[in-house]
């Protein structure tokens, strides 16, 4: 079951040609990570306090299938489709509200920091337990 | 009675200071602004379809009172605290949806022109009426 | 005598209306500072170690006068207008590169903090000797 | 030989963790672009005047190796990887300009359109007349 966020194209994140610029999927991706943060912890600022470990990307990527336009609301739809010894990959599917038409998909590879040192860690037990209680795991083949 | 909305602060508006970059208030009370847009006139995008006018800014200002850190939930009240000949202004204020405290102030300047030709025109009728009837109008003094 | 940069407005800097969004010349007034303070102090990032105060805003805004459109080349003219006891005022005048035509401008008014305690405090002695050295010294009426 | 671009960490690209955010790479890469095409067709604007197809994007990633921080000044090296039947594919290499060490690659696939009619068209002769003219095309394996 993926958690999911809606946001609405701003007339600023038009570009050039008239369509909603390819990286602000990108920021969109991550203001739905910062809300499914807040569901598993509380305060998403908590990550910088008492959890005390970061989530940095190393990789990211996405596909566009259709434009986005000025105003158009979008529905984002978040799993997590991997967790390694040291990795956690979360999957953003992008949506019209109204029309229910893909737009875009975007894949999001967080390694894990201690935040003291900002050396890589495993990924925390904390973490996983959390992905777990809300039902967030990802489904074995 | 002003018009609201609410917002929530990113992890990528921060700057290095830590603190919300002060240009992104500017971003956000537009933001409100399209939301009263679509209030008043259906999808923001009508603004470029029939309406046929534009509201370039003529001239935007901002006191900041508090710094908005990660993750602080705001809600903005957008009121129209002048209408001219040829330009509206309006008033944004921002507070922090959870302790009320007052963070900033924005205000915007707009010019009104026929899209077609870029040019100036006087505040439109149609706009009038549609700030009148949801109650939006300047205070007289 | 001002102190210059020069910029170029961006594919994805350009709104809805097919203009630079009325809020990237604050992004671009700050690019303008930054670049001032590597001139006054060497890299930016000094601010935060060895000279140890902040400069948050307090206070912005900007009259516009003319659209930029994309790939537009613009050259920036700062200049320090106001230095009182807590609080510093630089200027932004943004002009076309290739046309000279005056296109914005920018008012940024800075108070100083410690960074440690993120306190007021008055207007360190070592930032009034970088602006005089450097030329920039608001000049008496 | 690679077409090369430099560019400066800003104070607001910076995000809650005190590193340049992710998705800025996006946005450095198509400065980049915007200046590659400004080398080849003159002013960028050009494409959506005379050469009336635009190139939007189908695909991006990036990988990354090492934080920004805020006033690093980056080198970046781009070259066309790929040209295929519909599509072009660019590779963006980031690299410290001071100290030469690699911060990140991104990749961006594009697709060609007209302009007129946003449909999809073949790669034009034009485009690929400029990238051969300007020493740019992928190198057979």
């Amino acid at each position: 079951m993926p958690f999911t966020h809606t946001l609405t194209a701003r007339f600023y994140e038009i570009d050039r040609a008239g369509i909603v610029f390819f990286g602000r999927f990108y920021e969109w991706a991550h203001e739905c990570f910062e809300e499914l943060l807040r569901a598993l912890f509380g305060h998403p600022e908590a990550m910088f306090g008492e959890l005390g470990f970061g989530m940095p990307l190393v990789h990211s990527e996405a596909d566009y299938k259709m434009p986005v336009r000025f105003g158009d609301r979008l529905s984002v739809s978040a799993t997590v489709s991997r967790i390694s010894e040291r990795s956690a990959t979360f999957t953003y599917v992008f949506s019209g509200t109204d029309d229910g038409i893909h737009r875009a998909t975007v894949t999001l590879v967080h390694a894990f920091v201690d935040l003291a040192s900002f050396r890589g860690i495993p990924v925390p037990q904390r973490f996983r337990d959390a992905i777990a209680q809300a039902g967030l795991e990802p489904s074995a083949a």
